[in-house]
């Protein structure tokens, strides 16, 4: 048994990280590479993984996809604004190749599954993972599933109340403006009102108390809608320590007293897999559950 | 195993209904009965279900309350603004005199199964229930779960974006303003805005579109943040169709084309259980699972 390899495929939409990992989750090989088009993509995906004899593969993939195994598109990569991925078949391109168990989810999911297997929720029996970078995604796991029915969630779109310095901010999200959370406080929506990389705003910088506002009704509405174990909060934008306690603070303002919460230390966190290496682990946990099915 | 009777106990703030009914879920007899105290209040079911040779039964509550098996405090109706009924053990008041299998949830994930059962969601896996009355809560299923880890949810006092002509309204939660559903949408809001009870509010208020607006919020964060197959609202304010239309018309100008649905007449609709029936069912579905565990 410890002689198993399992595989990972962060299938991210600016660049893909492949790994090759043991029955502990550890990272034996890794391989990254901006995301190009499909084919020669997938040809450096699969030329990594052909060294190894490997048991069982997971991809953590950008979406919207179809991860439903019961739909006529499963395994596609539906309406991407990268319109050389639109409907290009991921799942089936490493069948292809890889005659082996391959289980296909959203690349939040897979985060959630790592945090939820060997991070900050590995305690507990639910968990909510978000990213805030260049998009603002969500997984939800309760006792070890994933929550969606239709389709995967697309909890970066939810609307939230505007704050009320920013009424007048046109937003990033093309579909939604400032209304949901993607248009309001992504990466791109600092940009938009700073002329700043995120990165580069200073901390004492205003605009972060309205990036905080946002989150803040994030994490709260995400307690009132599934009251999970954990909420976690990856991504470029949510490195910074001062704006994860500026959220837990206005967190305790909106909520008023009103829902009761762990303490917000505990509750409203940063990932524990250091590294960005939540989706490895949560493929390499997925890919080995679906060798043992 | 025809003669099996279950027990059902929907234990709303101001009115208890109490069936009795049969495996296929049918009533045999029901009583309703205002909310008073606790002891009165408790006496009244105890001797209701005392003539009947029950197998099982289940309560959907008012909340807060404590539906955790393995809290501390589990049975227990916890911060209500209802005094006497703080602290009070609903579940043990029942378990004194009847030495059956209880299963405990919430009114509205008592709801939720009935539709999820029998109802408007029967041929689908997931669903998500709102009541929109007196208050706004809502129960979420997937795959005959329900969602809730830490406790059960809070859906009604989620934040969403504010009307632009609903601004200075100040809003009825005492805990949010007008941030929250409860607080904007409630039936209560509707009659601080218009000084008539909803009932009595005629189709062409204003008003509607308001109110509209933020269940269109509500139903369209419910598709993004848990991609349900059914979005089902109860409850008195949503009995009118004029809204429920107004609502679907409303979701499709936010959504503006991002997140795909089904035909929003067969994914945004009213329980399919007559006469407020939805929790009664879902009661006696639970019982009966606790029964066969």
């Amino acid at each position: 048994m410890s002689s198993i390899l399992l595989g990972s495929i962060e299938a991210g939409g600016t660049k893909f990280v492949c790994a090759v990992g043991d029955m502990d989750f550890k990272v034996q090989e890794q391989t990254s590479f901006p995301t190009g088009d499909p084919e020669e993509t997938m040809k450096k995906v699969i030329d990594f993984f052909s060294a190894y004899d490997i048991s069982a593969i997971a991809i953590g993939s950008f979406g919207p996809v179809d991860i439903d195994p019961h739909s006529e598109n499963y395994g596609k990569i539906l309406a991407t604004p990268k319109l050389e991925w639109r409907g290009f078949d991921i799942l089936s391109a490493l069948k292809k190749y890889f005659d082996l168990p391959i289980y296909l989810t959203t690349d939040v999911n897979a985060s959630a599954f790592g945090e939820y297997t060997m991070g900050a929720a590995k305690d507990a029996n639910s968990c909510v993972y978000f990213t805030v970078g260049t998009g603002i995604g969500g997984g939800v796991i309760q006792n070890g599933e994933f929550i969606g029915g239709l389709t995967h969630l697309e909890m970066g779109h939810t609307f939230v109340k505007r704050h009320p310095d920013d009424i007048d901010f046109e937003g990033v999200c093309p579909y939604h403006g400032a209304d949901c959370l993607e248009g309001a406080a992504s990466g791109p929506s600092l940009q938009a009102r700073t002329g700043l990389r995120g990165e580069t705003v200073t901390e004492e910088h205003d605009v972060w108390d309205i990036e905080a506002y946002y989150i803040a009704q994030l994490a709260l509405n995400t307690r009132l809608n599934f009251a999970p174990e954990k909420i976690i909060f990856g991504g470029g934008v949510m490195q910074q320590e001062h704006l994860m306690s500026k959220v837990r603070s206005i967190f305790t303002e909106l909520n008023n007293g009103y829902v009761e919460v762990p303490p917000l230390e505990d509750y409203i966190v940063n990932p524990a897999i250091p590294e960005n290496g939540s989706a490895t682990v949560g493929n390499f946990a997925l890919a080995l559950r679906e060798l043992n099915k």
